[in-house]
């Protein structure tokens, strides 16, 4: 593959020399948040280092992913993909080095993608994870624009959201590191691409680093009234990353033939019952809209094809990218509840220094 | 064409003997409804009635029908289609007989489709009407099973629902001219299909008549417990005719992949403002779920090969209908009324006995 992403296949097994590690940090989930989540629910702990098994490798962890699907995952009960257990690591996308392999198609010094534990050193089995090439990019985007984000923005806006020249495509949570993405993809395809916001700063990144044409910050002033203005003739294309009050009133505006992508609901996330607000059913039915619901596994089958077009985006300056990386495995519960306090722009990441 | 509908064209022009009327009575909208609209919104006048120019014929109206949309179109502001006008006679579906032709297509005697006036005699542009063939099916099909309901009824199952065979379809609305029809074809692509209707004969029709694997009287008991028993394994298709406490219920029962089609929202059409409840996006969003509004003439170029498999279906007995008739010009409006009210089973027509 000319990617970033290698199958771990090429190079023989080898054994590094150092002594491996006997234990590691790991953050834990010592209890279930209600609402928004507190640094109390979780805890920076010393755990024994498995040896790797033959097919196993053991990682020294660089850079971990923190993602507001993974407030989901902190319920007891089931949402797309099964809960964190309490007691146990948090388990997230995350960047590695190959400490020690037992696999032949790792060696140490490789760098590899894949669902590793909140932690200083994991043991993954080698068919979970993914070599990457740092020469394609730094390899801090496998957890951003050339990761799950970009990928679920890339299917999100092409699959479901069918971008034409024209058209008028609104974002929300538009500087985060789905909407970026998505809304940079609408402007390739010819949209009209307005942003919403929580930040003058982000606006700023929206407009002037990314080139939307518009972006309303939803924190100061009338955001109906904004997106007036700024969809003179209403939005064809609804990229939803929020839900709530920001999702009602632009759904007010959409035109006939409107599509709808629910790809997230960060606003939603802290809560425990369902929010009210007016239902969006006459809405749909009167401009005969599309509304779909998705996450970006069910488009498997387009992923490599999908990061294929994202790399050569990145690389024609066409998909531009922001990172916020915070240092410290003991901060990212810390960076994982900036995500719902706006804090970030563009992908949020924890390094976890050597 | 070998359906019911021909389009006007066979038969030389000819002229009625008998003296044509100069006057009609008709239905006019001397008020706006707000909520619920009443019988003192309409008046039942005498007007002049102009002779049929070049390729206009006469037409004496035989049925009329009354669908919940029109309520829409009461309103001062453009749903769909444009409003009313006040002290006009409201138009709808009609079948009428031809009593004066002077168009080439259609002659006194012929058996016609159109939008017509609520009134005894319209005329019409010839162009505008469908000859019916009674041959085919009783002529008040065309305004029910074999007019827009039951066409409505399949773009939207069919184009929107994708049933599949071992599926579980819900419709509400059931026993209405559009979900009778929509469960039915789900039925026969081998759903399991549970309707929601609001009294126990619509119930006993839709079990015994239709066929429906189970029915809910929404108005009696836990709607919610009674959809956990009729569907266990949840909801892969919502067809929604009525929105409201019903799709909340129903939304929060379906199952992965679900597609739900928003094909009207009679609880709404006598509410000015928003109705309020449940946000449904976290529910897409969990379920990677479909849901789309339309309105049958969003897919008109499949209508005459629908047409065609309903009739049949008809034909073959594998969709039934049931037809609610009132006779009575002046009973028009309390017909209309009535369907907020859930007076009708099946398609609701109004007679305008000679």
């Amino acid at each position: 593959m000319n990617q970033q992403f290698e199958p771990a296949a090429a190079g023989a097994a080898r054994r590094a020399t150092a002594a491996p590690p006997q234990t590691t940090r790991q953050i834990v989930l010592v209890s279930r948040p209600r609402g928004m989540p507190e640094e109390s629910n979780f805890a920076l702990r010393d755990a024994p280092l498995p040896q790797p098994g033959r097919g196993e490798v053991l990682v020294r962890i660089l850079y971990l992913s923190v993602d507001p699907y993974m407030r989901g995952k902190m319920r007891e009960t089931v949402s797309y993909t099964p809960p964190f257990e309490l007691n146990q690591p948090l388990a997230a996308g995350a960047v590695g080095r190959v400490v020690e392999s037992r696999s032949p198609g790792l060696k140490a010094g490789d760098i590899v993608y894949g669902m590793l534990g909140w932690a200083d050193y994991w043991v993954a089995k080698a068919k979970d994870l993914c070599k990457l090439n740092p020469k394609i990019a730094p390899v801090t985007t496998a957890l951003g624009v050339l990761g799950m984000p970009g990928l679920t923005a890339y299917v999100g806006m092409l699959d479901i959201g069918q971008p034409k020249k024209g058209e008028t495509a609104v974002i929300s949570g538009a500087a985060g590191a789905v909407g970026s993405v998505a809304g940079q993809i609408a402007r390739i395809k010819g949209c009209r691409v307005v942003g919403i916001a929580g930040s003058d700063a982000k606006l700023e990144f929206l407009r002037r680093e990314l080139g939307f044409d518009a972006a309303i910050n939803y924190k100061t002033g009338d955001i109906s009234q904004a997106l007036r203005r700024a969809c003179p003739e209403g939005v064809d294309i609804y990229f939803d990353n929020v839900g709530g009050p920001i999702t009602d009133a632009v759904l007010a505006q959409i035109r006939h033939g409107a599509r709808i992508i629910i790809c997230g609901q960060i606003s939603m996330y802290n809560r425990d019952e369902p929010e009210m607000g007016p239902r969006p059913y006459p809405l749909l039915l009167v401009n005969s809209a599309l509304m779909k619901g998705f996450i970006v596994y069910d488009y498997q089958e387009r992923h490599s094809e999908a990061l294929a077009q994202l790399v050569r985006w990145v690389k024609a300056g066409k998909i531009k990218y922001r990172e916020t990386i915070v240092e410290g495995l003991e901060n990212a519960p810390k960076a994982f509840i900036g995500l719902f306090k706006g804090e970030n722009i563009g992908k949020q990441i924890v390094k976890v220094p050597e």
